[in-house]
């Protein structure tokens, strides 16, 4: 049985994302394969997009969908044809079927519909690992997140906020510091007109955890306004640039930088954030952790989305609309 | 009463070094007043004397110190006048008399002599709070040391190799490679004709925890020789120059770059470090961890020992004679 796909037809820009169809995979034996009804767009893809395809990775992008069980493998169990669910996978989104690892598999909570379940799983399980397990926090320590209108950066608020941390963010303009203020950071700068570093220190302001997708632009107020046995996350190579950073400034506040790549993360480290999630996130999603929807596309129009995404004047999830045949 | 101390007398090379009569300090509540017999050098001190003389810290270096106890403040309990001691002291070691605060107080073991004592306060508070506090090293843990043949590797060799780790170092020449190899390193490569990383790779060999004295002039190949989940500890800001890594480096190995500073160390962790070593550290001084002296100097000759230390040809300890009044 043939499905549309969309695939990464070469290294390039948004236009080499090209229509395809492709054979409906069959799970394996610990595999779950989910008809798609909604797919996420992540900067990732942009990023796998450009690179090209690769011998390791399916070129056909998409790290998280939403949708319907359609089969299961021999090792599944509690997940049965017809379930809606939402799923972390391996590449493999941007499709009308897609397969999951079973323990990836994730209900769709009642107080979502599957479209807004299709927002969390990427945000979810980067977000958890990253605060929770790289950087071990503790109840009590505070957050820094830049970039507090992309995905990550609207789950991220308001988890941490409902977990009861006070959440500083960075945005880009003023809208966007309202939003994020809208989802309960306590203090939003605007990284364009504003020394974060140096009004967190005026006002007496520190981060325990920062969480930085820019790349590394940011480290030299990253270490500014960190407070001591801080660490500072990276979610992101940015452009490839080293990072510099000050050895002293590192020594003396007992800093730790340090970073992540959820997509080759070894499967038992996955499960665990998985059940984690499954307990403390969970119930409150639809509550309070809402969805963030700016735009939607058709499956065809995966080119348009990564366009949004590169020009980056979103505020939440884009998510591709992936009608049955 | 006045005692021979020597000062830092202005910003500058060992020159800067002179003797200068002051009065004993009368100890605090809190502190013990130590007659020295030796007090170590540390490149610390080194660094202390270019800065030049501040506001905030001793015009005397001297971080460690070896001697009998003179008198004790009010507060403290167990230590008596005449007993002999080692401690890690806040500056002012270079002098007949200097105080420590009673919880950074140990005894001389028996099995070492006061001179032997000498070698050890800096380091194992420094080795020890790093390896596991800052790098929360687990068992079985395998670890770089870079200079294996500074004060701080020579301990650091034999410590972890006691405590069942398998230690690789860097020095940089075959004499001190040698040395570190009979210290019981498993590895020891001469970083200025090997570049480790590579030889490591060859041999299917990684660091979990990376001990980097040289202020960054090895990220490179720290990153490389990591293992996943890694930590690299700095104990030096070296030049001043910016620290430069991959970004992509540390996120695809959750690397955790880090250090800290032992001397502006918040008392209460010092204290819990010293509790540590006595029970952990204290029993192996003398039999597991020998002590390894270079060379002694009399206290007026505190610049020719920064000299050496400067020129980094010692291996092991450099240790100043002061002899009583």
């Amino acid at each position: 049985m043939l499905q549309e796909t969309i695939v990464i037809s070469r290294a390039g820009g948004p236009e080499v994302l090209v229509p395809q169809q492709r054979p409906v995979p069959a799970p394996g034996p610990d595999e779950v394969l989910i008809r798609v009804r909604w797919a996420g767009i992540n900067r990732h893809d942009c990023g796998q997009r450009s690179r090209g395809p690769s011998t390791h990775e399916s070129d056909v992008p998409g790290l998280e969908v939403a949708g319907h069980v359609e089969a299961v493998g021999a090792n599944v169990r509690g997940l049965a044809p017809g379930a809606e669910v939402c799923a972390l996978v391996d590449g493999g989104g941007y499709a009308q079927y897609a397969t999951a690892h079973r323990a990836l598999v994730l209900p769709r909570p009642d107080t979502l519909t599957l479209q807004e379940a299709a927002c969390f799983p990427e945000a979810a399980f980067t977000v958890w690992y990253n605060f929770f397990s790289v950087a071990a926090m503790q109840p009590g320590e505070r957050v820094l997140i830049h970039g507090g209108t992309s995905g990550i950066g609207v789950f991220a608020i308001q988890l941490l906020r409902a977990l009861g941390h006070s959440v500083y963010a960075t945005s880009g303009s003023e809208e966007k510091a309202a939003f994020a203020r809208s989802l309960g950071a306590a203090r939003v700068f605007n990284y364009k007109t504003e020394a974060f570093a140096e009004v967190m220190a005026r006002e007496g302001l520190a981060a325990d955890v920062i969480l930085d997708m820019s790349g590394g632009r940011h480290t030299e107020q990253n270490l500014a306004a960190l407070a001591y046995g801080g660490r500072i996350v990276h979610l992101s190579g940015g452009s490839g640039a080293p990072l510099q950073a000050s050895l002293r400034a590192i020594m003396q506040k007992e800093a730790r930088i340090t970073g992540s790549l959820m997509r080759p993360l070894p499967l038992d480290r996955k499960t665990r954030v998985a059940e984690a999630l499954r307990s403390a996130v969970w119930p409150l999603l639809g509550t309070a952790i809402r969805p963030v929807i700016h735009r939607t596309y058709p499956l065809a129009q995966a080119a348009q989305a990564h366009r949004d995404m590169e020009t980056g004047d979103h505020i939440g999830k884009l998510l591709l609309d992936v009608q049955p045949s």
